[in-house]
């Protein structure tokens, strides 16, 4: 049974990872017979959201600690995940990708990804394993890869494309439940909630996800 | 298109709404072509669980707001909800339930169902339209339509079954994914995580919970 490990970025869309995005790819792993090993980096969050009225609030949550609400407290410190037990790794989206796991929100195209993810992602690529990403996670891959000139979607939004592109990475548009390929790096990106208006279109794009991870994880495998 | 109400009650398994369950009712609700309204009460948690270690920790945290991480910030205040506007009413589980929703967890079969969602449900009861509840949410049909002998599953877990019986209620063992029907009081209920080891069950269950709700719905808007 393949093993995908899932990284996650707090517990919510507007401060750590999109919650519907983060369960959907869960079952979408395990509607596919694979098993998900969660994950999360173990440090403070960026920022503390109130979903209600937007605004950023006084309060310290820890990103582990929350993400581990979204995994019903079977996830690890990211810094014990090891590439030789993961076949593959996918990345949820929600503005924690772009907060806790990378400082894009803040710093755009020059922004830093966090050390753990960093050695993680690079270490599934070293070993020619699969990294997926939903949402706006793939500016993690463009930024971490941009010297392989990885291709990625993040869907149609110029001004996140324009983005993507000026760290040296491609970007095509996808339709909302798509699947973009990177065939040479491993990669496989879909739009979710970055053009979703229903739920129901995240869960068919997570599935498409998964199959692609899957199959260039078997493919990995067969080498 | 039919409205479901969907009441909340925080976002985490040990401290709020089971956040696989909330979910996959919404991916359920919206499958199935019909429309969902969160609400949750706006007051504080019973308690805040650290979902990493399990243990409580003093920090405070309101209902509606953190139920609005689930919803992506689409969310009314509980106290806002009208039976008229509403077709069907469905509570997800999670400890939520058993806490702020109700008291159950503390008091067992002696515990108090919050005002608000008392309002409401028996609101839904007297204009005849049906309510749903999964995992252990059923304990506050239970507690609240004691009267009349509701027929409810929460699974086959015995001391819980014990508690349901002693408060008037009549309870069915049912499978993992197995709805169980109170046609009487229109009420439908399944066991989700109180008997899932998986999340593809959970879907399943949800699912087959919505189809029962909304056919209720429809022989009511029949009448």
């Amino acid at each position: 049974m393949p093993k995908i490990g899932v990284i996650l970025s707090g517990c919510g869309v507007k401060d750590g990872s999109e919650i519907h995005e983060a369960t959907l790819l869960l079952l979408a792993i395990d509607k596919a017979g694979a098993q998900a090993a969660c994950f999360a980096p173990n440090k403070e969050q960026a920022e503390v959201v109130d979903h209600v009225s937007g605004r950023t609030v006084r309060e310290r949550r820890n990103v582990l600690v929350e993400s581990a609400r979204l995994a019903r407290g079977e996830i690890r410190d990211l810094s014990e995940a090891k590439v030789s037990e993961l076949d593959a790794v996918i990345l949820p989206g929600g503005f924690g990708a772009a907060k806790n796991l990378s400082s894009f929100a803040e710093e755009g195209a020059q922004c830093q990804v966090d050390p753990e993810v960093a050695r993680v992602l690079r270490g599934m690529r070293q070993a020619g394993k699969p990294i997926g990403a939903a949402c706006i996670a793939p500016v993690v891959l463009a930024r971490l890869f941009a010297g392989d000139k990885p291709l990625v979607t993040i869907g149609s939004d110029q001004a996140t494309a324009r983005a993507i592109e000026s760290m040296g990475a491609r970007h095509e548009n996808a339709p909302v439940t798509g699947v973009v390929v990177d065939p040479q790096l491993r990669l496989a990106t879909t739009p979710c909630y970055m053009l979703a208006t229903r739920i129901s279109q995240v869960a068919e794009g997570m599935d498409a996800l998964v199959k692609a991870v899957l199959e260039m994880a078997a493919a990995t495998a067969k080498k």
